[in-house]
């Protein structure tokens, strides 16, 4: 019978929303079992949690400690822990599950400071467990094909690089009564960095993988709309890549009516392509002197690799919840040294993805308070 | 400790499609638990499956009369069966597990002929188990936004529906090569209609779900563009509807180029509703002498139980998987008497639904072999 | 210098509405110079008319037979006459200005009786002068792009057509307010139809001119849904085309929220092409196994010809009135003897185009009547 | 009868591309009469020029002083001159022109220089006759409703300003053969910016005219990807707003693949606007708490005096050359001193919108020059 990896999680208790996002995730290919978890500081909450989700009560923790320990110890003990804390809590529990040697799949952005991104960095380095991040735009079909094309040079060198990620739902003190934006908006939990780091790191993220161009400096203007909040809600980034192209990136948390607006656009020599996250199913493709194509899930062009990724036919459309899920199905194969485990290590979100953003995210921070002085990213630290 | 409903499947053996929709959608909200099946006629892909499903072979049935008795037997017995077999084989085990008292989700349509849709309407009736069908269309969150709005009066009396279903994936004689292909345009498996039955009765379904109103009468011009193809790949359909209402519907599957388009328009008195299935989160809505107006998943008018059912924020697309996992979800909520279990029954797609869609594809073929001559649908059984 | 064509105008006086699009046609590519008119059969209006557009009052006069007398008698007389009177008055002064020898270029529909269709038919055959219809979607730079891809094949044998053209401004008692409305309903000035012949003639002949097939049969179902209406405001249509294909047209004037929402879909067993009026710069366009493809007005496939006609570069959006000013023109080359004269032939809509709308109008109306049975177009006069 | 202005043009010789354009905007409305010329600096186009368009010859110049001083001294002399000259010869003719009191026409932007500017700028002031450019992109309907809707503070005080214009057609070495790409990418003729100053004008003109809101900062990266080319090619440019918002806008003829891709969004705090040139007949507008709405050329909100601009009704889509020719319209009835001509002051581009534009220009230059700091706009000159 099929084997199916043993799940812990850290936070996602009920009442939240970003743990149930993972769920849906862990569930939908039935490659995971959750058995494990320390869903909340509450005591109460975390009993209530392991209720509801089907985890035996002698399996949820009061401490990621004690649950990093106890089931490092058992025989069926878990083999991946899911980290869906607010950011400052993200290094503390993946360092001491990697200590065990216990895979981590955690959420993003990597860390609150650059301080624990270093010690975060160095324990993934030593430990033998892998860890992961979950960038899920980066895992929708369309997404990855995009990427192939770049990467086989249908749209030649890339020379500009223009995105956006624009939502509207901190367009007033929403932290004074949603407690997803009180932890967002509070530096001491989220970090140097507002929306920059929130949804900025997504299309940072987003951009690097398509383009397979890193971002070598950025010019930032931070903004803060909302009287009285601590951190950023709006930024425009300029910004310049290691392959010589550049770029600028709109990220706003203040863009009134926007939901979840990512759009991402790589021009190239050759040709040029453009992708919007709420129809994501689609993207242009444009080729010098060829009429524009649309790419689908079901694209002729998509390689028997990927074809064997969707679930459905295209035309029934996958969404948010399948492309986060496509991190967790790839992430398990890794574990379990499935044949494509050393393409998918390539293409899954990992530690150099997640230091890499934090330098990003600190950029802009610091170039914002420079006036937007032009500053780079691989020093930033 | 949470209580998760206990399925069984019929049909849907690895290596299939649509086995595969279903469970994504019945592991999704973690409202169930397959333990017990019967997936294929081929006992050494029966025992794969399982294997490979996670059920334990001794709940691996070799027939379903053997797996409705036992099962029924059985103090852990499953609660739900899960009918995915093609649509000759929908009746038979829908009967066997209805006079167990054992409530059914079957796939659509109904049945492969009047006979057996006049048998499996008699054993619902007579049993004391809910019968339901995965009409899957009817669940999108913005589709059932629509049909709230013409129930609340806000588009006026209904004059227009207009609705497209077309595919272009049986343009050649995929039948040749193609499972899923073979068994829909065989009239012994798939009964009198090809295209109009397989997509047909989805788009009827669903525009009646929205408008609320039952097609009446219809003209309906049937045609087979590929040679040797024993049943028709494409429609187009003159409806008639209860209200007074009038329509036509588009329905092929030679419409090259297309992956799942489907489409509705509903015009009344006072205002209209546009929808497109490949880019589901979104609706336009016009009401006279106003600027139309986009409906989302996060509209400000959905109401509080609307909102509760949303698994991710607007703007993170939700697609066909949720769409079919909603139709389990509320299956499940009804099967476990939950509040809202009198409101699901109202949309969940039921025997009714299904007896009612049978007659309008019988009165399709009628019709068309009646030189389009307008054919009641009531009478046509 | 360059001789610009001298035109006159029926009908079209100031304070109406189509006279209006005609003369931004007639100015745009400065082809024509407007000399004469009987712009109003009201004096005044007639008078305060030629002032306003700067025609001689000796050259405005009372009726169309003085003018067709007066002006073909003038060394200096006019070359054209664009005739823009309600469809009851296509027919007279068209063939007394053709009796003359002197062009015309009338509005659609040709008329409102198959008997004036008859004799006008007969006139043109028998007159040395051109003879063209406004059927002015069929002029956008996209339509015609459509059309000569069909015509190299490039979709293969056409299968399936579906059109609709659907407006919502006749959604209420409109004829009691608005002039436009008033004519359009009334069965004296409109003919036997109504939505159908206004627009559902500008659908036909553009669903033929991208096909290049014609309509053989229909099956039609017209209805009135505003009480008290003479004449039809919707209808459906079922279509079986003399190349064998097959297809569906919805037209309606009371599709609420609907302004001008034409759109085609031209399925073949190779590919597809779709194109919507209200963003008509564009079309996709299908190929079996390929990506869909973006048509637009810079389409690399455009050949020299087609390029040369585009007035501002691809990108700056052409629209309705340049689509319009195409077919004035193309008359005026043609009238001059251009190069293109032959080409552009067999494109401007011609007595023979707009003859056999007149017969699929009336096959709509016959079948309509007789419960929608199948009814031959060809028969029908 | 009605008085046609007289209007003279300097270029826009036969064969050339902008002068066209001119053309057809001083056609559409019949308000003009085109009457003398200075074409071309080559003797023999500006003959065959002044033929083709129907210009007697002893109207069309050697040179536009003998020009201005002939139309000055006769009775029937011109009321307008439009200049459509490269950059660097917008100065000395409107300075000339406007000297003897003859109203201008200028293309845009202003001049190449900031000299050139300056010296304009204080001949129009001491000019009694009008100086207007042809900023043609806020003469769209829908622009100048959604400029209306900030005006009445719909939307709020506003945020957030994001725009792009990119265009694909200088992706390669094109001034090698293209006349238009020619001049465009010659400093001498263009002046210090290349496609900031012939798009990045436009763009900025158009979201300033939305706004409400002028520029005060800027911080750009300007760069030219095409090797040799002697102007940028690229820019991504930071904005800060005089009234507190701020923003980013993507500049570019490098985009591959892109036409003439102008897309502008306003963010305010209670709504936001959304508009796209290529699909110019529609907007998106957000309220806050409300489903988004789409303005059409329709929408019931336009005022009157907006709804009786419109030349065709809504649905048939009008284009880039009616909003041209808004621009042309407008200018004649202001000059003919139109009951509206007042508001219309307010709206049509002036000679302080093209001397802050030229300012804007020079910021960004300045501002890329210096390592993208933020450089003060009105300082600039």
């Amino acid at each position: 019978m099929k084997k199916r990896l043993k799940i812990g999680m850290i936070g996602g208790g009920i009442g939240g929303l970003v743990g149930n996002w993972h769920r849906y995730a862990i569930r939908l290919d039935d490659k995971y079992e959750l058995v494990a978890g320390c869903f909340s500081s509450n005591i109460e909450n975390g009993i209530n949690s392991a209720n509801e989700l089907g985890v035996d009560l002698d399996r949820n923790y009061p401490d990621f400690k004690t649950m990093a320990q106890k089931e490092s110890q058992r025989d069926d003990g878990i083999d991946v822990v899911s980290i869906v804390t607010p950011n400052h809590l993200h290094a503390s529990p993946s360092i001491e599950f990697l200590s065990k040697n216990i895979n981590v799949i955690c959420d993003k952005p990597l860390t609150a400071s650059m301080k624990d991104a270093n010690d975060l960095y160095n324990a993934v380095k030593k430990s033998k467990a892998f860890f992961f991040l979950t960038h899920n735009y980066s895992a929708y079909p369309v997404v990855r094909e995009m990427r192939k094309i770049v990467q086989e040079g249908q749209i030649g060198k890339i020379r500009l690089i223009r995105g956006g990620y624009l939502q509207g739902w901190l367009g007033s003190k929403e932290e004074e009564t949603n407690k997803q934006a009180e932890w967002r908006t509070d530096p001491e939990r989220s970090g140097v960095a507002g929306c920059v780091g929130d949804i900025g790191s997504h299309l940072m993220h987003l951009a690097e993988f398509v383009s397979g161009a890193k971002v070598k400096e950025v010019a930032a203007d931070l903004s803060t709309f909302v009287e009285g909040r601590k951190l950023d809600d709006n930024a425009s980034i300029l910004i310049r890549m290691n392959n010589g192209s550049r770029g600028n990136l709109s990220v706003s948390q203040i863009a009134t009516g926007d939901e979840n607006n990512i759009t991402l656009s790589i021009y190239g020599e050759d040709g040029a392509l453009h992708w919007q996250q709420e129809n994501p199913n689609y993207a242009k493709f444009s080729k010098k002197g060829e009429l524009d194509r649309i790419i689908t899930r079901g694209s002729a062009i998509f390689d028997q690799q990927a074809q064997s990724k969707l679930r459905i036919p295209p035309g029934h459309p996958e969404a948010f919840i399948e492309a986060f899920a496509q991190i967790y199905s790839d992430v398990a194969d890794i574990i379990q040294g499935s044949e494509q485990a050393n393409d998918l290590l390539k293409i899954v979100p990992n530690i150099d993805d997640g230091f890499h953003i934090m330098k990003f995210i600190k950029a802009c921070v610091d170039s914002s308070n420079n006036n937007s002085i032009w500053t780079e990213v691989s020093k930033n630290n």
